[in-house]
């Protein structure tokens, strides 16, 4: 999610916790990210997330934030651990990045790291790590916003020409995110309307929850309401939100 | 907590979290990390811990582990936000390193920083990032335990002709700890007994929830418990905990 207000994502995230272990079937382990100011709220468990108590516990306690990026995992690479859960996290700069990957990336773990070495055994976090690493190793200090921009353009790339890369990534300002193949997203914004979740028996009132000057963007790997328009990434898009809207787009 | 099998904190935790506000003034933000292998989960909050809803959430649901970090915030240098709360992570060697400090080390924020940067502005989170510089400028990669004791303990020992340096720290591995004015344990072990909250009105018999190989301790600033005799640190103490043993100590 990127918005320009803090929101909260029960809505969302009430469906996208049912596709780990009940109607989909990334049930290896979860987690979440809420950004407030450059502090982090961070929720990781390696129950199924259908199950998860902890997840239930967020249902019910809505933590708004201005992004939050979310994972549900399907082990291929890396066992089912706490470890092994996305979204993995690494100070740069002062910044606290977040990170969260679909797809596998051959051969990325014979890559030479710089300064970031993974704690557990997915070829994400290697490829989170190789990424920060490459930042690192171009700038000593936090260079500006569009200077950022262009450099995370390169390293998705070249993550991209390894194998699948559908990411989501922050650094508590921007969300950059890349489609390989299986990316859509949907902003919501005056005038509002209903939704009724794909994989949950529940529908939503936006009006009742949002003012006029709200502007609410949400990703994922596949639309998490049935009756709303979403817009699907191109294969190879590079996108950079920012407060909701689109600030870079290439592909 | 330190111990040698995966113990949840529950009646430790539900004392603690009163001093947030209640019986204490450490009103300021809570945190709590729980190893889980090389995982991590992390709870951090800046509302007051004794009427935090997630710290509520975690009196209700026990999760095991053999490390623990907590701490509960009395804001001095920084103002209150997520950013600031205690336990601080970074990523080194590929361990999950935590910190948690009480007290105030002057001067510390002038002093160079080897690629850690703090997100926030505490001195605590300086200090870390100071530490930890250190420690990879000294070790490219992990070196073995003995090695590792020696180094923390000198840093630590730097860091303490600067102020107050009441500290909990772990690499996962070992829980290194260093006391200047405030720092208390109790190690609990067959026969184990019963014990109350000085906090709270709760007591509990720990027969009843461990085995005859159980061996678990608990350190505070303050004692948690009335009926059970806690030992002090002695001030400049530096002990290393490992499966709820000492492992190392000086002072």
């Amino acid at each position: 999610m990127s918005a320009n207000v803090p929101t909260d994502i029960v809505f969302s995230f009430t469906g996208l916790i049912r596709r780990g272990g009940e109607t989909g079937p990334h049930k290896d382990g979860w987690g979440i990210a809420f950004y407030e100011d450059k502090g982090l709220r961070l929720f990781h468990d390696s129950e199924e997330s259908s199950r998860s108590r902890i997840a239930g516990f967020l249902q019910a306690y809505p933590i708004r934030s201005k992004i939050i990026i979310s994972h549900i995992r399907k082990a291929n690479r890396g066992k089912v651990a706490l470890k092994n859960t996305h979204p993995f996290v690494r100070e740069l700069w002062g910044r606290n990045f977040t990170f969260a990957h679909n797809g596998q990336l051959k051969g990325i773990k014979k890559e030479k790291l710089g300064g970031f070495t993974p704690v557990g055994t997915t070829d994400s976090e290697f490829a989170f790590c190789y990424l920060l690493g490459k930042l690192r190793q171009q700038f000593k200090t936090a260079p500006d916003d569009k200077t950022l921009v262009r450099a995370v353009q390169n390293i998705f790339a070249d993550l991209a020409t390894r194998g699948v890369a559908n990411i989501l990534m922050s650094d508590g300002n921007l969300l950059f995110t890349h489609c390989s193949n299986r990316l859509v997203y949907i902003t919501r914004r005056a005038p509002f309307g209903k939704a009724r979740l794909l994989d949950a028996d529940v529908a939503v009132d936006f009006k009742q929850a949002t003012t006029e000057k709200d502007v609410v963007t949400i990703l994922a790997t596949r639309p998490l309401t049935g009756d709303e328009n979403w817009d699907a990434y191109a294969p190879r898009e590079y996108r950079v939100w920012k407060a909701g809207e689109t600030l870079f787009r290439a592909q």
